[in-house]
């Protein structure tokens, strides 16, 4: 190999993200690619050496800056937060991020909210700030039918977690899918059969152009009187005024809700002081450096050297 | 078998509890045992026919009247609500209650707080009080140390659903006891080791003479700073001045109750009132009727046969 010498340097990856730590992201790149650059944006001015993106949430118009790019990495699982750039360069190719970690973790976040729903803590909390005492025999959760929209590798990954704690699982998706110990339904025909039959909804669809404001009144309307929403996906998904409403009547029991139109969550929001809301920080998934790094390099190889990226994404379909 | 004629009945079942359903009992049990008489208690005169009793925390003085009784059997996991009776009656066989749909529900219960804890549920609640948002990266379940105090069917299988869910899972009980999966300790000399490495302290021992009182201010000094305590098991086992003076010196991070020294806990208790503590009314796990039916039909066959009972208690040592 040294007879050859020293190969030409690969070119720079650019990151970007504001939840992310640029620090880890370099150790683990820059350890399984000797020589690549590694430049931290926005803004970077005489950028020509950049050849890859590793981002979150690029502000609008960064990306077309990189006149050498030849592929945009996302640091989650959804790249709405990319695709929704107007001045997105075309046809520079997409990938998602693929993590263990990721995954494990929006399951486990799916866990969490679907046991606490079904095991009534969301009542016990608002007991307790009354001081009431009111004994509830335990629920089975074999009787607890929770629906996941969306089998995707998160989608699928959550349905068999919540398979193996005990629930009654279901699965619908836009086109049809198996998973194993699930029904699947699939398609807008079948979605009214799969929502009539669900208890807690469980939202793990992308967000595309077909998805956006999915959760309405007419979903909430289908799903049986004292169902729950868990939903980490993302906010625009959701008309929120039709979620309060279905809350406020009684039709819905409550809802977990990760991510918002806005975030930071307004102030003024009514999510914040519903009691039948548990609002979290979008905390339920990220992507680990560590356990998400071997795949990331393998798509900053592929890209350097011309070649197609693992987990492509479709444009034109938004995921 | 009809030439031998119709035999002779068996004796009657003494039912008494007010947490669960006499008449759902009634038909599980009867249907299993033809003739069996089926009386529910308390306090019945005349009463010699009654031969076995099955009881969720009879009076104290209760059990003494029936001078012919063979067996005592637990509607519950525990059996501290029967032998705190001054007057129990000595001699009687105790058995209690293994249904694997209690197991179920406790380990449900179990992983449940201990999820949220770990994925911060607990903090997002009190940050929705004051509509904070405020971002954290989510925690690895590999790196958060579970430890299980007690290791008999309930503890055991909690140990192995946390495990199975990514938990860092270990173990202590009284006697040496192995676990799939899980590091084990045993006894008051190795009950420090086991502190030490536990960030969420699960406590499923059996309330006992050697275990009242033992979650106590060295228990929690043992355990490291930012430590949770999940007990789903008897309150006498906790010392609750000591735990809130932990909670309050920031030493622990949060407590999840489900049984207290008095049930229902006193409207005056500060628990209710501590912003670390989740109350939950004693509903961690309970005996299904048809699920524990098999085993107690077994037992109550056994006792009218005076043959040993399954699963017996030794009352010496209290469970």
């Amino acid at each position: 190999m040294g007879r050859r010498g020293k190969p030409s340097a690969p070119g720079a990856l650019l990151f970007i993200s504001h939840l992310d730590d640029p620090a880890a992201w370099k150790r683990e790149l820059t350890s399984r690619i000797p020589g690549l650059g590694y430049r931290v944006g926005p803004g970077l001015t005489d950028a020509d050496d950049v050849e890859v993106a590793l981002v979150w949430a690029p502000p609008p118009g960064e990306l077309k800056r990189y006149p050498n790019l030849k592929a945009i990495l996302s640091l989650g699982a959804g790249v709405d937060h990319i695709l929704n750039d107007p001045e997105l360069p075309r046809g520079v190719p997409i990938a998602r991020l693929v993590d263990p970690m990721l995954t494990r973790l929006m399951s486990e976040y799916v866990l969490l909210a679907a046991l606490r729903h079904h095991r009534e803590f969301d009542v016990f909390e608002r007991h307790q700030r009354r001081r009431l005492w009111e004994y509830r025999f335990p629920p089975d959760a074999a009787r607890r039918r929770v629906g996941v929209m969306g089998l995707g590798v998160l989608g699928a990954d959550a349905a068999a977690k919540l398979a193996a704690n005990g629930f009654a699982v279901q699965g619908w998706s836009r086109r049809p899918k198996r998973i194993a110990g699930a029904r699947t339904y699939h398609g807008p025909r079948q979605l009214e059969r799969f929502l009539n039959a669900t208890d807690v909804l469980v939202c793990l669809l992308p967000l595309t152009p077909a998805t956006r404001g999915l959760l309405d009144r007419r979903v909430f309307a289908a799903l049986p009187k004292g169902a729950f929403l868990v939903n980490p996906s993302r906010g625009a998904l959701l008309v929120d005024d039709d979620l309060i409403e279905a809350l406020d009547s009684g039709h819905l029991a409550g809802a977990t809700l990760d991510v918002f139109h806005r975030e930071p969550l307004p102030r003024d929001h009514p999510f914040w002081r519903h009691p039948k809301v548990l609002v979290t920080p979008h905390i339920a998934a990220a992507g680990y450096p560590e356990t998400a790094a071997p795949q990331v390099a393998e798509n900053v190889r592929r890209a350097l050297a011309g070649r197609p990226l693992l987990h492509p994404v479709d444009p034109e379909a938004g995921y």
